[in-house]
């Protein structure tokens, strides 16, 4: 059993090579994107999921480097139609290559992806590509909803928490349970693995949501309120809109309406008085401890858990 | 040995059904598009392709179906990159849902196309889906071209050649490759047959320019000149300035910079003048011969080629 550090560098050796010819501005783009690196969560939970029952084949790394490529593909697309200009502090494609030549070359980057599942043995290659197009499926659909959400004035806890699944959970579920399909569990086992992601997934948001308001600003490494300066629909925004008096929805209607200096400041305190933070914190050990229990129920030897528990507790736990 | 027509009918019987889940405006935007209809070469000709060897094959129609999809997303995000506001006459989707949605609306189209891919038996689905990727890439290189070509004052017959081969024909040869691989032919017949489909594909772009400048208004269906008036690079605007005198080029430039109303029938005389139209017909003979002789080479019985053979003079002949 190897741990997440261990397997990110194995992955890191297959993957970081040029995964484009060189050439058109479309390749060189996607070769740009890939260089600004990321946490490889996605990749290594398809190598973990897949050691969890067996040595890890090589196919499961076909999967990992399929699984990155899709990721980074929808980072390219969604930086699009957010207008953002810098993801990781670094320019984001559009903004160096042009919407068009950004928008190709997320076109390639899927296509890339599916070369590499094209890898995979016959055996599984019908199992992998079936569950890979429906969370393709289910991420496009998330980001469909996420944009939806900026032009409704509220969203309820149970929107966004399907919004969530759907364009965070899935992904983290499915890299799992592809890696477990290549390793050969039973589909028992690699349900409940699927559903330790989707959990996971959403106590991952959870912590990305707190630390965006509430992070230690030296560790977190980003303005902190970024999501309220947007008016960016979150955990904290929605609990506060819906256990909040009516007092607190009218100041945070304001507060979204305003551009003042202060408007984090004050959005956060507004955030302090009804409690936000606390109930986000323990709504993210709610959906960490499921996890874990779907986990647990897991037919395997408990050593075999131990990194994926670490990883688990890593993710939602970390304050960057 | 069925005709054009009546694959195509056979076709729409499999195709003209909802594709997508009611719901998500990325679904309904695909189904609005896939509603426009659309001539369906590409995925009669993987039938063809298919039944030029045997019977046709369940797997032939899948593929035929990933085709067509994958035709549609292209022109979904083609039309956002051209910023083109109709197509067949209609709203175009980025018109009609926004950029973004579109934007989504072809990658889900996408995935869709491998859905139906994914329904190929094993012994197939890695060499189909191998040459299907390698098209998706080629097509996508070919738009990138064509988009660099718009920002250059000149662009060479060769470099236009290989343009129109990746952005067009190589999905016409790889649409009859793919159902040859399903029908069980050898390896020299698909190659004939991929290249029998390359040069058609030029053939066929050929007369596309061929029509736009000279078509008769009344069949055409389309404002003649509209190549002319978007100043878009074709065979006959090529030809024309590397074979015309420096008066000729001359006079190209100065039209291509100018927006009067003479613009189309001045630039017409031009083409007249060199005789690129008489070119151009004799262009598209040559192809069309090169690309019959790959088909007389196959072996397989002369009458299973005749449907081939009508469609491909009918693509070349067609007034419309």
């Amino acid at each position: 059993m190897q741990s997440f550090e261990l397997l990110s560098q194995k992955f890191a050796l297959q993957f970081d090579q040029p995964h484009f010819p060189p050439g058109p501005s479309i390749y060189e783009a996607n070769d740009y994107f890939l260089k600004m690196g990321g946490k490889r969560v996605r990749p290594v939970l398809c190598l973990m999921g897949n050691e969890l029952f067996d040595e890890i084949k090589p196919d499961a790394m076909h999967v990992a480097v399929a699984i990155e490529l899709f990721h980074n593909f929808t980072l390219i697309h969604d930086d699009i139609m957010d207008k953002a200009p810098l993801r990781r502090g670094v320019e984001t494609v559009h903004k160096k290559f042009g919407d068009n030549t950004a928008l190709l070359a997320g076109d390639v980057m899927l296509v890339a992806a599916y070369d590499y599942l094209n890898k995979v043995n016959n055996t599984y290659l019908h199992r992998v590509m079936n569950l890979f197009n429906q969370t393709a499926r289910q991420v496009c659909e998330g980001q469909q909803l996420d944009m939806d959400f900026e032009n409704k004035e509220a969203v309820a806890f149970d929107e966004y928490l399907k919004m969530i699944e759907l364009k965070t959970s899935v992904l983290l579920a499915a890299s799992l349970k592809m890696g477990s399909i290549l390793g050969g569990a039973g589909e028992r086992n690699q349900n409940l693995l699927y559903e330790f992601g989707k959990k996971l997934g959403i106590a991952f948001q959870v912590q990305d949501d707190y630390l965006d308001a509430f992070g230690d600003p030296e560790k977190f490494g980003k303005q902190l309120g970024g999501d309220i300066l947007s008016n960016k629909k979150t955990f904290l925004l929605i609990y506060t809109m819906e256990s909040g008096s009516s007092n607190v929805k009218k100041e945070l209607a304001k507060l979204a309406g305003s551009n003042g200096g202060d408007k984090v400041g004050k959005t956060l305190q507004v955030f302090r008085d009804v409690k936000a933070d606390q109930w986000a914190l323990q709504l993210k050990e709610k959906y960490l401890e499921e996890a874990l229990a779907h986990l647990e129920d897991i037919a395997v030897l408990s050593k075999r858990k131990e990194p994926l528990k670490e990883l688990a507790e890593f993710l939602v736990k970390r304050d960057h």
